[in-house]
C-alpha cells in the first residue's frame, strides 16, 4: 500500500516530489547534452542573516538525512511525470534507478552560522545533486529560521523553561519540524503529540479555556480537572476573573497544585498579584505559566516578574518575525566534462544584482580568540591554514550516499547551547545588530 | 503497512496526531466529570485582520475535510499515548471508537472573511468536537494566510499570470498546501511537483542558474535546453550579461523562444531593455518572466513594464509578512448536561486582556448595496433578519460526520475570483486600511 491510499491529507508517494519541476527539466537537457554526468559541488549558504539577527541555527539537518535515502522515484511518481509530460522516457528511465550515491557535508546540527557559511555541501554528479535542491532548501531554510528564534527566546528565558505550542498556528507537518527546531533551539517541552510521536520530545498540557465553559462554573472545571488529572494539574485562571479562579484552584486542589496558568492581560503585573496571593494562600511551590502571545522580547521583559515557564506559540513557529532563512543551494564547482578524474572548475553567477556568490568548495573555520571565544567565521577555497584545520567546521554526513553522522536529537540540542556559549556575550542580545562575528574569506 | 514503515521524514500514523496535548487531558477529565457527551458549538473566527489588510481569504477547508475524515486513533497512536501516559485507559478505550459524528459547517472555500466571521462552525459533543481544534486551526491558519497574500499579488498582477515558486522556502509539505493556497487566490501555476500530485495543480519550471553554470559557457547551455526542451522553453538570461544572453537566447532559439527570465536586477529596467532587445531580433512573440523576491508591491510597481508572467517564492508562502492567520477555535455555546436534548447556553470568556468573544452560535450574511458590491458582515446569534436570509454565508460540510460539500480546486479558485470582486473597490488597494466592510452584530 502506498502512502497515497490513506487518504491522509499529507499523503506524497516519496520525499522525490518535494521537488521543484525545473529540477528534472534540467535534468533531462542535461541527460541529452551529456554533461549531466560532470562532478558537481552544490553548497547551502545564505547572503545575509535576517534584518538585526547576531547568528543562525543550523537546523533540520537530521531531516535532510531521512529525506535523501527515502527520495525514490516508484511507480506511482513515475506514472505521475509521465502522464504530466513533465519529461521524457529516457529522462524517467534514469529516474527509476536513482539512488542519491554521492557525499554530503555539513554544519553538524544545532550549530551557529554566518553570512556564507557553507552549512552544507552536496557532491556527486550533476543529475543526482541538483535534484536535491528543493527539498534540502525546504528542510534548512524552515527549521533554521525556527530554531533561531528558539535559540533567542531559550537566551531571554535564561533558566526558565519555554514550552512550545505553535502547532495551531503552522501548517499541521510544519508544526512537527517546528517542535523539533525548538527543541534544538532550547525548548523544553511541546504540546504537539506528533512531535512527541516522531520525534520523542516531551509533551505536555491540560486544559483550555473551553474546559471551564463547558462546566457549570470554574469549581465544577478545576474539580473535574484536579479529580482526573491530579493535584500536580495547571489550571488555567483567567476565563472570568483571575483572583477570584486563583482562590478557587487553591480551595479545590490544595497547596499542592502543581500550576496556574495565565493566558490573558498584562502578564507582569497579574503574575506578581497572583504569586503574592498564591504565597498568601500557602500555595508557595504552585508554578506561575504564562502563554499568551509571547516573543523573545517579551519573555525577556518578565525576567523580573515571579513567572516560572512560559508557553510561546506564533511567534516560534513563524520564526519571531522571520519564517524562513534565506539559504541557497548553488553549483559552486564541476568539472570540465564526464569524465570522473576530470579537474573541478570553480563556478559563480556573475551578473549584477546583488546574487553573485564566491565560487569554488569551500571550507569554513571558526577562529577564537586568546579566551576561547568566536572571534571570526573564516571561509576559503585554497588550502585550510594550519591554524584553523583543528576548528573545521563541517562534518561528513553522507559517504557514497550512505549517512553516516545520525544522532540524537538530545545531542544536536547540547551542541546548540554550547555554540551559542562559545559566542561573544553580545551573541545574545536581543537588539538588532549585525552578526556578531564577522565572515572572513582567505 | 502504516505510514511510519516507509520512513518518511513527514511520517505520522494518522491525522489524530496533529493535536496538542490538552485536547486529550481535557477529553480524559471531562469524561471522568460527565460532562464530555455535552452538546457543544466551537466556532473558528479571526478577532482581526493582519495589520493593514482589507479582508481574509477562507482556505484549507478541503484539507480539513480530508482530515476530519482521516481523524483516527489506530494502534500506533494508541501505544505512544499509552506509553507516554498522555491519558488513561478509559480514555485510551473512547479514543479507539473515535469517529467524528457531528456536524461542520463554514464559510465555503475561496470566500473572503472578516474581524469576527465564523469561517467554521464544529457541532457535536464536547469530546469529539474539542479533539479537532489543533489541526482544524493549523490548516485554516496557515492556508488562509498564504491564499491572502496570494490574492493580493493575484490583484496587483491584474490578467498576467503568477507561478508559485516558494517551496524552497518553507516546509516541505506546507509548501503542498501553500501550492494549494496560492492556486485558490490566484496564482495560474506552481513549481511544486507534489502539488501537482497532490492537487492537479499545473506544474512548470525550465532551469536555473546551475544549469548555465554546468556547461561550457552559455551559448552550450542554451543549446543544450532548447534541444532537449523545445524552442518554447524558457531561458533564464542573468546568469553573466543579460544583453548577451539575450542575443544567444535568440540565435540558438530563433524567435521562436518562448520566453526569457530575469531573476536579478533592476527588473524594471531590465524588462524595458529585453523587451526591446526581444523586439529588434525579431523574436516580437517570446515572453518575459520574472522572478527575484517578489511581493504584491513588487509586482504593482512592475506594471507599466513589459513583464509577462511573475514568478513568487518567499513572500508568498510566508504571507508577504503575515505567515498565520489568527483564527481562533472557541466554545460558543454547550447544553447545560449530557441529555442530548438539554438546550444549549451560549459561553464566552470574560476576563479581560482583549480576548473576550461573543458567545452563542452565529449566523453570517454578506449585505451588499444597491449595486449589489457587499456592505456589511452581519453577523448574528438570534434570528436571521428575512432580508439577509439569501445572503448567509455557511454552508453544511459534514453532515454526521460525513463529509457532504467536496468540489474540486477549480470551483474554489472561480469563488475566490468572484468573491474579491463582489466587495468594494478598494479591497485591493494595497495600502494599508481598515477591513474593506464593517462586522455589525446585531
Amino acid at each position: 500500500m502506498g502512502v497515497a491510499d490513506l487518504g491522509l491529507p499529507v499523503d506524497v508517494p516519496s520525499t522525490a516530489l518535494f521537488t521543484d519541476h525545473y529540477e528534472l527539466t534540467m535534468l533531462q537537457a542535461a541527460l541529452k547534452a551529456g554533461t549531466a554526468e560532470r562532478r558537481s559541488v552544490f553548497e547551502v549558504f545564505t547572503r545575509r542573516l535576517p534584518e538585526g539577527r547576531r547568528y543562525g541555527v543550523v537546523a533540520g539537518t537530521g531531516r535532510v538525512l531521512d529525506t535523501v535515502e527515502n527520495f525514490r522515484f516508484d511507480a506511482g511518481v513515475l506514472g505521475f511525470l509521465r502522464e504530466r509530460g513533465v519529461v521524457d522516457e529516457e529522462t524517467l528511465q534514469w529516474l527509476a534507478a536513482y539512488r542519491f550515491g554521492g557525499d554530503v557535508w555539513g554544519y553538524p546540527e544545532g550549530e551557529v552560522y554566518f553570512p556564507g557559511s557553507p552549512v552544507m555541501r552536496v557532491e556527486g554528479s550533476f543529475a543526482e545533486c541538483v535534484l536535491l535542491e528543493t527539498v534540502i532548501l525546504s528542510i534548512l531554510n524552515h527549521d533554521s529560521a525556527v530554531a533561531a528564534a528558539a535559540s533567542r527566546m531559550a537566551s531571554a528565558a535564561g533558566d526558565r523553561p519555554l514550552i512550545e505550542m505553535g502547532a495551531r498556528r503552522t501548517h499541521e507537518l510544519a508544526a512537527v519540524a517546528a517542535a523539533r527546531a525548538a527543541y534544538i533551539g532550547g525548548f523544553a517541552t511541546t504540546s504537539d503529540l506528533a512531535s512527541g510521536f516522531r520525534y520523542g520530545i516531551p509533551t505536555v498540557g491540560t486544559s483550555a479555556h473551553a474546559f471551564t465553559l463547558l462546566h457549570d462554573g470554574e469549581r465544577d472545571a478545576f474539580r473535574a480537572q484536579v479529580d482526573s488529572l491530579g493535584r500536580g494539574t495547571t489550571l488555567l485562571v483567567d476565563t472570568y476573573d483571575v483572583t477570584e479562579a486563583v482562590r478557587l484552584a487553591v480551595e479545590v486542589a490544595g497547596p499542592e497544585l502543581g500550576a496556574v496558568r495565565i493566558d490573558s492581560g498584562d502578564l507582569l503585573l497579574i503574575a506578581h498579584r497572583v504569586r503574592q496571593q498564591l504565597d498568601r494562600l500557602g500555595a508557595t511551590d504552585t508554578k506561575i505559566i504564562v502563554t499568551s502571545d509571547l516573543d523573545e522580547y517579551a519573555i525577556a521583559s518578565l525576567r523580573a516578574a515571579p513567572v516560572d515557564a512560559y508557553g510561546v506559540g506564533t511567534q516560534l513557529v513563524t520564526g519571531s518575525g522571520h519564517p524562513t532563512a534565506s539559504m541557497v543551494y548553488k553549483l559552486v564547482a564541476r568539472a570540465e566534462s564526464a569524465d570522473p578524474k576530470a579537474p573541478l572548475v570553480p563556478v559563480a553567477k556573475r551578473s549584477s544584482g546583488g546574487k553573485t556568490s564566491m565560487g569554488g568548495r569551500k571550507w569554513a573555520a571558526r577562529r577564537l580568540d586568546e579566551h576561547g571565544v568566536a572571534e571570526a567565521e573564516v571561509i576559503g577555497s585554497g588550502p585550510v591554514p594550519q591554524e584553523l584545520v583543528d576548528r573545521q567546521l563541517p562534518v561528513q554526513l553522507i559517504k557514497g550516499g550512505q549517512v553516516v553522522a545520525r544522532e540524537p536529537l538530545d545531542v544536536v540540542r547540547d551542541r546548540h547551547a554550547a555554540a551559542r556559549a562559545g559566542l561573544p556575550l553580545s551573541a545574545t542580545q536581543l537588539s538588532r545588530g549585525e552578526p556578531v562575528i564577522p565572515t572572513e574569506y582567505v
